[in-house]
């Protein structure tokens, strides 16, 4: 191209595009659009700015840590273990005070196990025999405590069972109807939240800092929550079962500790919200409940191991802390603007349906809007040229704009 | 202004402005637009509602409780150790239950460590020496088992050791080739894991209530989603590993339980889907295996403590519970309606493409779509008064716009 | 409608409706909207994709494993306990080597508590008494260490509280001043971490296989990435704290280890990056510090329990694995080139603005962009005929559009 064309073309680049627009004097239409607009408006300034606070940044990464804190003793007197005072030591499991904790709450002893062979308890299908063939020696029983030995004992004829070495005498079945701890009710848990957003850099803990006879006596309620000291039968109740019956069979409660703060606002005002739920199947069924075997193991005069098994029924308690923080930041205030004015188009996109098919003179308005153009000599131009009509081919259009007659 | 002014400016506010489109009536870019549109229609239905169910709301915060339970016995006899049986309290650390669970594979025993003096193992470096100068008193060694006493002795003399102060006898290094427990293939791990969707308020466990005898004997398998019951062995294989060489030195495996439901169909299609990975580092190297070490403590008649110490190696199982509910919603239907009919507008973008730059006749559509305008008089029309042609301004255009010709 | 209509309707399917554009050529305007538009290239190409790498596909969702093992003795010589060696299997709870460990660095023993009576200790605000019936019996202590038999002890008038059932004796309050196990601060931690993202099936560790005496003898530190151990006491000077005055009452420290990967580079370039904050409330304060009780259990020679219980000081280590990966993928690209594009729009909108409101003639362009409308005959047209100017209504001008003077 010559030299003039690529002046043409740089200067054609700093030309400025802008839509055509056609003013519709139409009222009815004129008002829907604006009803429209202001709804939208009403939409973004209450809905996603003062709501959902549209204009912070936020940080849902938040790092926690738990300390837990057991208090609460508990005396049971049986006739298997005598006289018995139960503290911190001997009925959480861990004893770490994490954010996940254990609390007996029944029991089965097996005191003086040691290795050795004994007949396989009752009711287990693989230790029914009928004779010594039955129990092929180091085949380990199906869902039973030892290996057999080869030995088919008969402690009376109908239920006879392989002889297994195990840790000898086996645990007995026995199902207890009443929680031997169920005082543990009366327990208490201290937990410790210290929490950060790191992208605000904002720290805070779940204790205000006060004396310590009050931190000693208080108790926490719906009202009081810088006290995070939980009465463990309250915990239950509100998770909406009933610790009594929950004690015997055992299952998991979840604590949940919330922390939404709004970092514009003073940091006094950033407050962790509790809630509780029972985390296992509640229902009483072959799958309900929660229990675990632990020993103790000991060593007697001669040298020799010996260990008291415990079946442990109880309660675990999940402590999990989920968390958001806000503060004003211009990006998202910016980005929340943008879609709200992309959402106008929508509100013309209606308006224009309106207009264009459902008003009484949409034909007119059709027809301003969409200027018909063809690029065949189909639409002719009645023009008169010296008295007489001219047809005009659409070539001519394109040089005869506004060239009316030529007298 | 005057009051004339105002009320012409209130009665603009309500008047219509609406784009001016032209109508291009070529079919071959029409053609394209609708096969564009088209394509767009049948993206937003298919993949955007019918594959990533776009019309539902989602909840990801899954809350999730795992109770764990394994059965199973192992027989050894060894000379250090006799003939002895393994129960779950002795093979599962820590006894709980809880979603990480490590079961004992391999091990080596120190038994009867007292606090006392002995040599150091060879091998340590910082405890090599040569004369009693080499071992100060006080000095912990340098990864190794206690504190020097001051004392160089020579076990030999190429591989003299410092004294050290220590749990005594040291633990001998030993790498075992055959897993001790290697029986602890066939044990089975019960995995109750109870979810619930905090949004929707829907709970669901991995068992079906079915009776307890067939819990007992059932295992799972890809076709039998409701029996969790895994056997140790196929937990490994199906990671990708083999359960009697992992055993030597110990790893780490994944359970993972993926829970993806839509919540518009029956709650009864809503299933758990188990996979295994081993998560630690396959290869044999100087940082494969897990092992561990921990002791049991004892006191003898005079009330000295001693321990036995073990040196665990085993497999470590971490269960992670990930999931996904879908329901639907007026929200996203409404908002993913929206981004697809936004997408429209790309469509016609790119069909402006085709149509003023790429066909035929684009110079004539873009004098169409175009309409340029200047502010300065450099267009005149030529319009005849009284037979002579008359220059006319822009200006003079601005109230002249259909009053062609005065006779 | 006649099959002629139905024909009309079903070609003007075909027919592509374009947006008319005015064409300013104010240089001022069109040189803005293309600053405009060049910066909003620029931020396109600059930070949304060079910075934010927004043609990448992401994965969040990392899995980890972490096998930690401490190493490191300390020896103790103090009147209660005489002369101990300490080492990893006393220290460190639990032993399993998870992500999360407790390092002893205080302790209170109370040794040989059998269950009896005894006076419950002072300071505690339920056990003071006057009389016996101040002490009712089975009523636990609040706070307290076992359960009230009645009697009220008078060990010195002032303080006299009640006699109780429980582990006796109890332990004395005491507030060391010094950690006992200070020299814990040098312990070292192996911290070994195998990382998986599952989207992309890309793994990767913390450690390049070296041989065994480079990983024996290296520390970490900000240059050194590939040999994670770590020194306790520089830990815990890198979260901003000091080892000594922590370890007297306890805390927590956090290890974060983060992996960003760039998948589009060579896997070699994926480093992990360490970084360490103290998660407890800093301040000594009535909630500071973090200990824990927990007891070893013996058996005497005439089968009676008894045992040393432990009030454990010290630090407790939480390991966070975080990351995400990156890999080029053509979805997020294209969608990321259509929000840019989707912004240009907010360009012209702005430089609307100024073209009709701000600059000199913008009255002009207002009109050139809006074409007045209107559906009443309000606007006339002054055309001759024959002579006489003749008013025509809209309704004519629909047939009119550009058939002038009829002769």
């Amino acid at each position: 191209m010559g030299q003039v064309a690529w002046k043409g073309l740089f200067l054609s680049f700093f030309d400025y595009k802008t839509e055509k627009y056609v003013i519709a004097k139409n009222k009815k239409v004129g008002i829907l659009f604006r009803v429209v607009q202001l709804s939208l408006l009403a939409y973004l300034v209450g809905w996603v700015f003062v709501v959902k606070k549209g204009y912070q940044e936020t940080d849902t990464s938040i790092q926690s840590s738990i300390i837990t804190k057991l208090k609460g003793v508990a005396f049971t007197n049986t006739s298997e273990l005598g006289e018995r005072l139960w503290d911190v030591v001997d009925y959480v499991i861990p004893p770490q005070g994490e954010n996940v904790f254990f609390v007996v709450t029944n029991l089965i002893v097996t005191p003086n196990q040691r290795q050795g062979t004994c007949p396989e308890s009752f009711g287990i299908p693989d230790a029914e025999c009928l004779k010594n063939s039955d129990c092929p020696e180091g085949e380990p029983v199906v869902a039973g405590n030892g290996v057999k030995t080869g030995r088919c004992l008969k402690t009376g004829a109908v239920n006879a069972t392989c002889e297994i070495f195990a840790w000898c005498p086996i645990e007995k079945k026995k199902n207890p109807k009443i929680p031997l701890l169920g005082k543990a009710e009366n327990f208490t848990v201290y937990i410790k939240n210290s929490i950060r957003f790191p992208k605000f850099d904002f720290s805070k803990t779940n204790i205000l800092e006060t004396d310590e006879s009050y931190l000693k006596s208080c108790r926490y309620s719906k009202d009081d929550h810088y006290c995070p000291i939980f009465h463990l039968g309250k915990i239950v109740s509100w998770a909406g079962s009933e610790f009594q019956s929950m004690a015997i069979e055992g299952g998991v409660i979840g604590i949940q500790i919330e922390w939404n703060c709004n970092l514009d606002k003073p940091a006094s005002e950033c407050h962790p919200h509790y809630s509780f739920a029972r985390l296992d199947n509640k229902e009483r069924s072959v799958s309900s409940g929660y229990n675990f075997r632990f020993a103790k193991y000991y060593r007697d005069a001669k040298g020799n191991d010996y260990r008291t098994m415990f079946k442990a029924y109880g309660i675990r308690f999940d402590i999990m802390v989920t968390g958001k923080a806000g503060k004003f930041n211009i990006i998202p205030t910016i980005i929340n603007i943008g879609s709200g004015l992309a959402l106008m188009g929508a509100g013309a996109f209606f308006c224009d349906l309106v207009l264009l098919y459902l008003i009484k003179k949409s034909n007119f308005y059709r027809d301003k809007k969409f200027e018909d153009v063809k690029s065949a000599s189909k639409m002719s131009l009645n023009v008169k040229v010296n008295g007489q009509p001219k047809s005009k081919s659409q070539n001519d259009l394109d040089q005869v704009r506004l060239q009316p007659l030529e007298a």
